[in-house]
This record gives C-alpha cells, sequence and structure tokens, in this order.
C-alpha cells in the first residue's frame, strides 16, 4: 500500500509509492530513456490496459469494442490506490496515512497521436466533458477531498508513454498548492471584498501587455509573475469556484482557448513539452466569492535547479510581456 | 534591471531576468543541447571570467595569477544585480522590488573535472570555507536578507557548465522556503519547547533504518517524507541556526559527511545528476532554540511533472528506508 507522509517541518505531503517503481537498482540514472514496443493507448490494444472505466463511442455504436473516440483507465502503475481506509497515523514525530486515491489515465484519442496541439477543436471539447464526469464521479466518494487534472505532454515534462493523454489523481487531502490559493483569495477577499482573479483579469484585459487572447468566455494571460518561460493562464471571466460547474458554451469556449494556446505555443517553441493543471475548489467547499478555478500551462524550457529548490523563488529569463507578444503574433 | 516580482494570490516571489536569456525565439526547445569551446571555468581561462571575487591560493604563492585551487567570481549571467537599490512598488493588484543582490560562482578546482564525488575531502574542506567567507562578507550588506548557497551538477540538474562549481544568490527578501521551514520549527517549539530537527536527529540515530552514514558531527539520513529517490539530509548533531557558525571540526567532519554522501550516490545510482543546497537562519536573526541548519542533496532521477506543480505534493517511487539501506551498502 503507499503510503501519504507529511514533513513534519513545514508540512509537506509526499506520496510513497515503492510498488509503482522497480527494484532500487533501476534508478540508476539512464540518459536517453525510451519506452519501447507496441503502444497501449492506441485502439486495437484495449486488452493491454487495465478494464476500462469509461469511454466516449459513437451514438449507434456497441458498448464496448474498438470504437471508442476517447478511453478513461486505471493508471498501470498507481501512486495511490482506491482500495482502503485512510488509517491516519504517527511515528514518532512522524505523520503518515494509508495512500487511498484515484490514479487514471484519460486516453485523448485512439491514433497515436504525440501533439495534443493537432487534435481539433471538437475533440478538445470531448476531452473536457470527461474531465467534468470523472470529477463528478469520484466526488461521490467521501475519503476523497480533491481531484487534480493534469497533462504532461514530452519526456522532459514526465510523460513516459508519447500516445496523448491526461491523468488525473484524486486525494484524501487538499493539496498544499489549492490550500495556499484559497488562503491568498480569502484574505484578499477580507481587505477588498472582491476576487484576486476576477481583479487580475479586469487589470489585465485593460492593460492588454500580457494578454494572449480573448473570447466570449475566457481570458488567456502570461501570469505577472510567471515562473516559467511562457507560462500561460487561462481563466474564466465569469467568477466560479469549481472547473465542474461551467456551462456548456464556457467547455465550448475553452476548448477553444486551451486548443490555441497549445497551437501557439507549438509555433513560438518548437512542439515543447509542456504540462499543464486545473485548479479548482476542493470537495465540500461551497461557491464563495474568493475562489476562481483556472488553468495552468507550464512549458519545460528550463530545469529547475538547486535554487529554486532552495528557495521556493523561481528565475524566469523570458518577460511575460515579451512571451505574450510572441504567442500573439502566431498566426492560428 | 531584473525584477522581483510577487504573485499576488499565493506570495510567491519570482526573478524575472530577461537580461540573463536571450531573445525569446532562442527559446525553442533543443533536444540534447550542449556548450561548446574552452571550459572558462579551467586554469588558464581566468580571462573568461568576470574578475575575481575571491581565491585560494597556496602559501607563498603571487596574490593572483593561475596557482589557484579555488576561485569565487561573479555569474557571468546574473540573476540579480548588486548594484542599486530596491525600490519596492505596486503596478495595479501586483507588487515589484528591483533584483537586488549577488550571483557568484564558486569555482571548486581547477582542474576539468565534471563530479564532485571525485575530489579529495580536504578540496571539500576548502569549498566549505569558501561557503563560509562569502556568506560572512555577504551579511555586511544591509540591503541583503539570505544567501542561498546551491550545487546543480549534470545538465538534467540545471547546471550549464560541466567543470565543477557551486553557485550563491544573495536575495533582499527571506524565501519562501526557508520562512516555511521557521514558521514550522519555532510552531513545534511552541508545543514541545525541542527543536524538531534534533528530534529528528535522535529518533533517527535510535531506529537507523534511514540512516546512511554518521560521524562525530553529523547525521546523515534519508528523510522520512523524502521528496525525490535517493534523496539525503545532512544534519549536524549540535543545535545551530546558522551554517557560518560552525566549528573547525565540525567542517571537517561536513566534508567528510558531504563527499562520502556524493560517493554513495554515485556508487548506487551511476554518477546521477544532483542538486544540494544549505538552508540556515535568514541575516539579522538569532540563534534561538527551533531553527537548525542542514544540508539537503537531491539526485535527479524523475521528471517533476504535472501532479507536482499542481499539488506541491511529490510522487517518490523509492522508499527512504530502502534508499538508505543500498547507500549504506557502499563501500568507500
Amino acid at each position: 500500500m503507499p503510503q501519504l507522509r507529511k514533513d513534519p517541518v513545514v508540512g509537506r505531503w509526499v506520496i510513497i509509492s515503492s510498488e509503482r517503481g522497480k527494484r532500487p537498482n533501476h534508478y540508476e540514472f539512464r540518459r536517453n530513456g525510451s519506452h519501447n514496443g507496441p503502444c497501449p493507448f492506441c485502439r486495437g490494444s484495449e486488452h493491454m490496459t487495465p478494464p476500462e472505466i469509461m469511454a466516449y463511442r459513437p451514438a449507434g455504436s456497441n458498448g464496448e469494442g474498438p470504437r471508442w473516440t476517447l478511453r478513461v483507465v486505471p493508471n498501470k502503475f498507481p501512486a495511490l490506490m482506491i482500495e482502503g481506509e485512510m488509517d491516519r497515523r504517527g511515528e514518532g514525530v512522524y505523520d503518515l496515512v494509508n495512500g487511498v486515491g484515484a490514479h487514471e489515465v484519460i486516453i485523448e484519442t485512439p491514433n497515436h497521436e504525440t501533439n495534443m496541439g493537432t487534435l481539433t477543436e471538437q475533440h478538445f471539447e470531448e476531452i473536457l466533458w470527461a474531465y467534468r464526469d470523472r470529477i463528478l464521479d469520484l466526488k461521490k466518494d467521501k475519503r476523497l477531498r480533491y481531484v487534480l487534472i493534469f497533462k504532461n505532454q514530452g519526456s522532459e515534462a514526465g510523460a513516459t508513454l508519447e500516445h496523448t493523454h491526461s491523468q488525473l489523481i484524486a486525494l484524501p487531502i487538499v493539496p498544499r498548492n489549492v490550500a495556499d490559493e484559497l488562503v491568498g483569495a480569502e484574505d484578499y477577499y477580507k481587505h477588498k471584498e472582491r476576487c484576486i482573479y476576477c481583479d487580475i483579469v479586469r487589470q489585465e484585459l485593460e492593460e492588454k501587455v500580457r494578454v494572449v487572447s480573448e473570447n466570449g468566455s475566457f481570458a488567456v494571460i502570461c501570469p505577472f509573475a510567471s515562473r516559467f518561460p511562457f507560462e500561460t493562464w487561462i481563466l474564466p471571466k465569469r467568477h466560479s469556484g469549481y472547473f465542474e460547474h461551467a456551462s456548456k458554451q464556457e467547455y465550448i469556449d475553452l476548448s477553444r482557448s486551451l486548443r490555441e494556446t497549445l497551437v501557439r505555443l507549438n509555433g513560438t517553441l518548437n512542439d515543447p513539452p509542456f504540462n499543464y493543471i486545473i485548479h479548482s475548489l476542493p470537495f465540500g467547499e461551497s461557491e464563495n466569492g474568493h475562489y476562481h478555478w483556472h488553468i495552468e500551462v507550464m512549458p519545460k524550457l528550463t530545469q529547475v535547479a538547486g535554487f529554486e529548490w532552495g528557495t521556493g523563488f523561481y528565475i524566469n529569463p523570458v518577460a511575460p510581456e515579451e512571451a505574450a507578444l510572441c504567442l500573439r503574433q502566431i498566426a492560428l
């Protein structure tokens, strides 16, 4: 069983998931490692993944079988296990909890496509509906507090299989980064009675220097304090805490914003490896005046090194104003 | 002038250092990039670096020239500038400060050695004295609040030159990660009137499962909540907040602990890329009962990916108990 362990000084949680890896001598550092053999995410390889959790198939097609357009399966090497109780306990100065949770893979297309940016807008919409469906389903499990949707594209961004896919990890604990946002946003709200994210959207759309694009529902910006070169955030214009509470029109507009953002990054940066994550309110919270869901897209162009690990500061050699200017100029 | 910018929601600082990089189109993602040409850190290439800040030369040698054994120079592409005033200011919802600080390189040997672990114990001692000398000198600058000493070895750990070297960045703001440790340690002290780090050392030396090695002054352990496979911490047995307050015997023992740790990591993991950082009390604080300086060594074997960026949690596939066992078994 994996364990969730808490650092006794700073309260940072880690998932110790030994079953996931090989024996330690498999951790020898290897340069340019790569995966060989048939791709388990392609149409026709359905038997290579654990049993399907959910799939989208065209109307009129058989309930199972290879005619899927999107497929969700458990991660074959899950960081957390869905069975079991949490069982919080101490060991001297330390705290730990059983690694209860879910770890799923959203296979975005049956074709061996390695670059999400080449998928159609309709396909992006389907992916967003799948995220929503999985969040709503996992929300029923009372042991869980949060579902993080994330994507790693490119081995440098942590992807181990190149066939385009997203992942979700459902956690029994609210993640530190989301908790920090909640505290910061609530604090701002107490002083101003306004949402900090709404204020950011307003200021950015007025100043226009860090805006990449805009449509009816979303503003796409390079954030003022970008950690990484070409970091790009997608913020809904309508105040809402939950990704899964977005309207149909918002999902349509978001699929456009997300796809365009990836196309712009590909055009500017030669198909960079990247991560994106969705931040949304934890389960069990209520919509409030201060928290505002959003997507953060982080191209992986620089290495995070000693300085960042030591300080929690980031050194970014490209000003977001310059990044936004480059991204705006890409023809779609 | 670089800028220090603060994220308005979570308070995270970033250094926007556009002068440091090339133009944005130089940020296109390139696989397997590498540096060519003569090494600016080798003996005989002294003219290729900015003017020397400090160097160690054998007694009796000329005050300048190539007979150095260790040399400290300003970083040629500094993230922060030593000249200027801080000038804190706002821009709408945002806060920023001029990027005042120092960014120096400690060239650890005149020979083109790429693996720090091959240096002698005496050489390690010299490196530690250089860290101390630079900290004591920078402490005189009243604009500065912290000096982070760090090392990146291997391009995957962020090193851009392979000749073994460390770096320091002096900051006008206490880094978030150090501030988090201070808050956590003080909180523990309020409850228990004991230092959490002293308690960790005591428990680890009793249990022995996560201990890698031990000498008169230091305990080397794989921490209970390791973020990374084979993460290893070096903790002084004597309670003290400041690295630069260590005794001569402690520097001798530390050079042994640090060198042995790198030799063990090299032996177990085939010369992995790694980072290490020194955490010590910020300038202007006083020695207290709760904060305890230490070194964190982090091999870079896994990619930090979307899950980690989204949550602040880490997934570690190697239990620290198993890592410590492997490291202990390496013959020195």
